[in-house]
């Protein structure tokens, strides 16, 4: 049984009532109900509004793969819950980045870089698979489409992915590195970018595919008792 | 000082009145002039039609990079040219491999796999960076555009490159990577995407400048002597 | 079901009688044996000398991963037979390349290089795990020894593997990239150094763990039904 | 003309007679005079305690490629240093890192993991290239050995690098990933691991070689005139 927390910033949901009216129960709802469908997979669910964003060291401990959207308040999550996160995943905890938390804490000091990209609200995208073969691509065609979803564009300002496995193109002009996985520590890592709050995304059933193949592939096999870097306590003490 | 050897096959040129008038002199004359306006590299040319496919030992002892553009006649390359090819670069020789020649026999000896992928006539399309301190993209913008191109669209099955350096949008759908690096043996190949034979793809500056930046990216540092490989001899051999 | 098929040359066991002593009933019937312990797994064996090298359409159709040792008779495996074979592999068919087999023609054609090394008889190994969240590490220690191995040392000629998984100490003063996966097509590749015919390398519970873990790490998710490769093609004809 | 900083925690040399005796005007200047003896660069120092830990604006703004020395006192170089450092590399300033600087706070930021190592005083070291074509290993033989130099071994929590240039052997029986390269944003980043405090390491002629090579190599091609990272300033403000 491979152990999901699904954590969601959930202020969208609450606060507008058009992205109220694509997802009523939260993104987190979304993406858990569809897991839940799978025998070998358990969700839960924690988000920003809980004490310690819902990521207590109980939570974390029982927890295999993190799945991860926010979006408008990426600073106000815990810098003590960020750097749990980056030390659970070089531990070995699966972790999955969803769409504009491509600029959230953890991501960013996981990746070291700005991690930055370019946006613009409303195009068609076409998210193309380049690495059929990989585990993450099982039973997605090689290509798919969403006809509304955020453009994401290039440069995106990511170490090169371990692997390639989908690259998106957006009927406005550009291209975007789209599903991408890194390997950090004992963990592994996986950025994928469909899932503007404003569109039914993650409704899509081959969105809905990829994010469980992304769970089974990311699921720890070995763990690492503890990270030994003095350095690393300093920067998390100073 | 580096020597480049532009290889072309040459028959398009020949045969056609309307891609004629777009290279007069041919493809490898167009792409041979403006490398030689660069004071560190001097150039020159091969064809299909000469004996040895043009690429002795001498010239090939004579040569830094090679430049390889073909289309049409791939299996009239002769094999033993195209396993020198091979050997060389192992040995160290620069590769830059153009286009159509993605099917050219050394990329596929090279590479080891198929090396198919979509293809599609006259596209617009727009070449990305997505490596922008890459030493192939010195001074090249974030993106330049190519009003007419052949469509060249994934799934490309090649090894994943050692390093992506374009990724190219094409209007009418597809993604492609149009910019890849990978290392083999001594050597370092360029696999570039832009060049249709019907279109002024090789008058275009930015085009000039990445195949001007992989000439100097990819000269020898080091050589090897020799590649002492049992099965490769018996491979040629047999 | 994972099907092995686990390929031997099978010429040591039946020429040399120390040989056969280690490995009474060839290497291929003692990596099937421990194999066919696992209840996801289910093995046949076949051997150079069989009609079509034992590879038949009917064998590798059956087949999921490709098990690969060969030594002194490289050059007797027949051309037809390793062209199937690397098809396969960029259609979705794994392949796990044992030891000396770095100078198979399966192995040279899908790497593209010479796949030379430097080897010396009998010295001590330590096999390092670099990659330790790697499914192929799964239950591995930070390190195993094998008292006796034959040494394989840098530079080893293969293209930068797409996952380093082990690097191997000496004794004798030499490293070894030997854990290596590649990606080809659909297909996945693993090379793994140990298992040298004179020594007992394939009974060593840690080299059986590698093995038993590279076959599920390798098994085909999706396949390509055909490669459409005109110039793989003219290759293969010519 | 490449500028080069060499900064340098320089607290050892003033603080042990013993390393004072091999390196009486500190590291720092020890590399910068062998740098100095080339044409095409020019050097200035840089010490942990000057003003701004010697890496002022000005300074920085002046930099191509900065060169890291550091082991006891990494918290001590103050964070606002450690941010522009990597800000500055991420818009194409190269970095070279060596020996004990895998612990130092711009590495750590740059890489995201932890990067531990196993390490023991006083071993026999021998630095092999397994990456015989790259320009860091221009004219460096296929091995060179360091008569005492402090082992560094697996397992080194990095990022997989880019790419593997070098990977020592110690008499001990370690190995480790001694020479890799990573491009972060713009900017390319060299880990070197050779240079223990109380050897005479950075007088080694291949060594010295190395890093020259190096320097040439993260010469930046292109700068990037700002990050735009609303999380990465949220963090550095936080």
């Amino acid at each position: 049984m491979i152990k999901v927390t699904v954590w969601n910033e959930f202020l969208h949901e609450q606060n507008s009532e058009s992205i109220k009216a694509v997802y009523p129960n939260g993104i987190h709802n979304e993406i858990a109900n569809f897991l839940n469908m799978n025998d070998d997979i358990t969700v839960r669910t924690a988000t920003l509004g809980e004490p310690e964003n819902g990521l207590t060291d109980e939570v974390l401990n029982d927890t295999d793969v993190l799945i991860w959207w926010g979006h408008v308040a990426h600073h106000e999550v815990l810098d003590s819950v960020a750097d749990k996160v980056r030390d659970r995943v070089l531990r070995g905890m699966g972790l999955i980045v969803l769409h504009s938390a491509h600029y959230s804490k953890p991501f960013i000091k996981l990746m070291g870089t700005s991690c930055s990209l370019k946006w613009r609200e409303n195009d068609r995208a076409r998210v193309w698979c380049v690495n059929p073969g990989h585990p993450i691509a099982e039973g997605i065609p090689e290509y798919f489409e969403l006809e509304h979803e955020e453009m994401y564009g290039e440069f995106f300002d990511i170490p090169q992915p371990d692997e390639q496995v989908f690259i998106s193109w957006f009927k406005g002009g550009e291209v975007f590195r789209s599903g991408c996985t890194f390997k950090r520590g004992y963990g592994k890592i996986f950025y994928f970018q469909p899932g503007h709050e404003e569109y039914p995304t993650y409704k899509n059933i081959n969105v809905q595919k990829v994010i469980t193949n992304a769970v089974r592939w990311a699921r720890p096999l070995n763990r690492r008792e503890r990270i030994d870097s003095p350095c690393a306590k300093a920067l998390e003490q100073g």
